[in-house]
């Protein structure tokens, strides 16, 4: 079938169904950044290809809305399909809702397992205003028969306590307590909580998996009760040693899809966190069971890391130095001596270097490797067929990160290739660095949230008229997501205090359409900092640890705009660098790192 | 009669009435910061005449919660009340509603005047989660007969359009377009809105009083309409020019406590913000009227000063330059050199040289004059009983404002009366000049809100592991409240944005227990600001120009913590001081202020 005989298809079904509209969002049952191909529904009925878009069909018409990233490609890809697209970025594009509730009058159908219970409230109640309904209706699983790739069916893997640090029936017990502390004595034994994100499952029950790229986790499915826990997860997944593993934590495992009927069945209080927890399974619950929505409180402990994944961090940490290291001496010495080279080949190269790492899985994310104007597009993606080669002159803006079983990394590095550095890249770039420096250096009281933190990282570039769209740093699984909430440091307001444990980001950029893009990105993670002698108050403090290891790119700096107090930070940091990996390199590699970690 | 009589006659009443608990809050009916006297019935029935708290009374027991400020003057004139005195800044005192749900059963009394609908709100469902009820019904108005004092009767009169700058009419349009925007068409015509907030009144109609202390308002509800707009307001406050002024805008006047009934015979969408307007009206308005909560309109449109306030505010800071130049020069030359002189008398005096201010009509507040550790309680209140001596040595903390027909002030400056200064003292006092500095001088983003702000005045002591606890900086009405909303710089998330003509107050502080108090405040105002050359997006940036215009001390600063940015912008304002005030001032009030605006 082609997207005109797609769309002829779902269209009699909605007519069967008394449908005015239906929607296909980019998004799978479990709100993963990231999904396996399975629930490629929207890429699907639409011919686009592109990682985020929403379709919207009417009885005679049809929608694509995506972001500026896609308009080309979208373009092309939509050709002969009848799908219009919506430039979602463009200011005066209207959102799907209200598209919707300024277009549709009847009813309007979903996949209800595809949309959070949160999000499809807030559509309900904006549909309802303009007396418009909406319909929990599955329309492409009849349709899409043929090829469609199944849910992935890799092994899942117990992770070890010795990299996890804390046992599973601690875990269990942990969560357990927090459920109980929202719920009467008298009920106490009788609730259950809904847990769907696919990271909170991994952490909770101390298992990996390879079913989603750059995400060590297994599609899955856990209710916790009082007195069990229950994994829904096809039988396919599990060899006799996660059979045992699961066996000897006391969790029962029934089907990925039996779930449904699972709540179904429950007579109890239940807990969801109406973000994560998909509006089917809600459905599920029956009437007769109060509904209770909360903050994931996996979500919450979780974020806090333990010792031990802190020292995981740390080790995978100095295997990611070791591979940046050996990848820009490459750069530096090697890389323009043979063929012209690409933006992909730095990918391959950084890849290649990361993968010799001990205990390295796989990268986080898809490296952004930026090349001059290319490093202005935020969330470039350099491919094969598409990507600039690279000469040694200029900027390049370096996004990367691994998964390793000791944890996850996330570092960028703006370098400069070569040729005279124009006086406001180097404004640029030190405007970056300080505000980098602001925020890893910042002590602050307990209670403190990411937004209060914003502007320290953002103060430079604005008294010189500048500023950034992106977040400054987002929170930062152990050996799972790169992204992690609830923590953040971003604009918007966001209620979660920074506490001990949690890993955040730290990356202002600054992006010049055409010319270069400027990161500086490392990990940090917060620690308790003793009281000074002149507190004022018994405030509880807090300050940040600098968890990346790799030296900035110093000929960038325009020394007359830093501080005294800021060069003395990066050098010692420079001098941690070098001690803390050059004894990991060969002589001629450490030399190369003690240059660039020179003092300035 | 005394309290324990007062007491029994309410519990009379309360079982008249089956009620198992009684509030008694320190509020009035329009959610004043300060209140006339006639609605100090925590005050009558407790007997204690601090300016915060409630009472609770049940059957058999009654409390007072009260903050730490008052400990000492409750625990005196609770004195054989039988009350028992409820320590509310104490970390494990029960807040009254933790209370009540904790150890009532049955249904709570209150007088629904006294409460703003979402606070109403709010007590009820948590009443109602431990199965009790909310009963609105006054039992203060049939036992407070004697000596209660009347609503205060003086004279409303208009305010020229020299100052406010705007027509009535054009306030008014303004108002009614914004409430159109959120009706449907169908109905526009058919909308009221509720105005119970005194200031907001006084600014949408160009009227003041003198019915509260510090706050130049008129008592009055307000009733707008698409077609009509009803003052409710008492016949004795309208002489014959305040009749005329009113008539001639078309402005309808019905009595004070007529509100009530002319609610009740709406048949109207009801706008309503839920945070001012109090539980009284709301219950007043017919079952059939749809009720449509809302951010006040005019408190948004209010908090965005025109040019002619603007220069009424630079008028007014002139005046008030002049009376702190004339009282620091009294206090350095004179104020030591005959009898003792206490903290009273140093706020008499400055109330002596402030009220010699042309168009000045009283203070904006009641002054805190806080000498060595009396600076360190932040909202100490010195009293002709009960004030220290002041010497000339030490700290000493003066935060003071004006209430002029151009405008407000509201200004604080610590300054070191004489002795050795400890290094420490230094330290803190350019802490928080660092970040006084920081906030006035930062350029931001338009779409910034003040809490993305806060840590800005913060960071340098947050370095010195120091921080304070109150706002940094709240909004200033014009001629009119000294604390206004919707914007402010806090910590609390706060979803205004800083908007062009909004004025707040730039106040960081250290306090040191029994040592010394810094404070240093200006008003700053938002202003747009140029696109610079560096800059990579057409975002709108605001900056802010500083409207207050007084010497900080000098002595008081540690150079070595001051950049030369912080130098240069100090030295600049205080030549800008010098500038802008000197020929207000006599030959030798010139040359000392001259002196005190000396570069560093």
């Amino acid at each position: 079938m082609n997207t005109v005989d797609k769309l002829a298809a779902l269209r009699q079904l909605m007519r069967a169904n008394k449908l005015a509209a239906y929607i296909v969002p980019g998004n799978d049952p479990h709100a993963s950044e990231y999904m396996a191909s399975h629930w490629f529904e929207m890429q699907w009925i639409s011919g686009f290809n592109g990682e985020t878009g929403t379709v919207v069909v009417t009885l005679d018409r049809a929608f694509l809305w995506t972001d500026s990233r896609y308009y080309l490609q979208a373009g092309i890809e939509l050709k002969d399909s009848t799908i219009e697209l919506m430039r979602e970025s463009d200011i005066d594009c209207p959102s799907v809702i209200e598209w919707l509730t300024a277009n549709i009058q009847g009813t309007v159908g979903l996949n209800p397992e595809m949309f959070s219970v949160n999000s499809y409230a807030d559509i309900q109640g904006q549909l309802s205003a303009v007396n418009c309904q909406l319909a929990s209706i599955d329309l492409i699983a009849p349709l899409w028969t043929e090829n469609r790739p199944a849910i992935p069916q890799d092994k899942l893997y117990p992770y070890s306590e010795d990299y996890a640090g804390e046992s599973v029936e601690s875990k269990l017990a942990r969560i357990r307590e927090q459920i109980s502390k929202n719920i009467s004595q008298a009920t106490n034994n009788q609730w259950a909580l809904l847990v769907s994100a696919l990271d909170e499952i991994a952490w909770l029950l101390n298992i990996r998996g390879n079913d989603v790229e750059y995400n060590p986790v297994v599609i899955s499915y856990v209710v916790l009760e009082a007195e069990k826990c229950t994994l829904f997860v096809d039988s396919s997944k599990l060899d006799s040693a996660a059979q045992n593993y699961l066996d000897f934590n006391n969790i029962d495992v029934l089907p990925y899809h039996a779930v449904f009927d699972y709540i179904r069945g429950l007579n109890a209080t239940v807990f969801y966190d109406g973000a994560k927890v998909n509006e089917a399974l809600f459905e599920a619950i029956p009437e007769s069971c109060p509904k209770r929505p909360i903050q994931s409180p996996i979500l919450v402990t979780k974020a806090r890391k333990n010792a031990v994944e802190l020292e995981g961090e740390r080790i995978a940490m100095r295997q990611d130095a070791v591979a940046l290291t050996r990848f820009f001496k490459w750069l530096e010495e090697e890389a323009f001596t043979q063929s012209p080279i690409t933006e992909w080949d730095l990918m391959e190269k950084l890849h290649e270097f990361r993968a010799k790492g001990v205990n390295f899985v796989e990268e986080s994310f898809g490296t952004i490797a930026g090349y001059k104007g290319n490093g202005a597009i935020v969330h470039y993606a350099a491919t094969p067929e598409k990507c600039a080669e690279v000469h040694p002159e200029g900027m390049l803006l370096l996004d990367s990160g691994g998964q390793y079983l000791d944890g996850t990394t996330d570092i960028t590095r703006t370098v400069w290739l070569g040729g005279d550095i124009p006086a406001q890249a180097k404004r640029d770039y030190t405007y970056v660095l300080k505000g980098h420096i602001a925020l890893s250096n910042i002590r602050f009281p307990r209670g403190t949230r990411g937004n209060q933190l914003d502007a320290l990282a953002k103060q430079f570039m604005w008294q010189a008229g500048i500023t950034f769209g992106h977040g400054t740093g987002h929170g930062v699984g152990h050996f799972l997501g790169c992204h992690e909430g609830p923590q953040n440091v971003r604009t918007d307001n966001n209620p979660t205090p920074l506490e001990v444990g949690h890993i955040i980001s730290d990356e202002p950029g600054i992006y010049r359409t055409g010319e270069w893009g400027i990161r500086t990105e490392n990990l940090i993670t917060v620690i308790p900092a003793e009281t000074t002698a002149a507190a004022t108050t018994d405030d509880q403090w807090y300050a940040f640890e600098t968890l990346t290891l790799c030296f900035y790119d110093t000929t960038l700096i325009d020394r007359s705009l830093m501080t005294q107090e800021e060069i003395n930070w990066l050098n010692a940091y420079h001098k941690r660098v070098y001690d803390e990996t050059a004894q990991l390199l060969t002589p001629e590699e450490a030399a190369f790192l003690a240059r660039k970690c020179q003092a300035i």
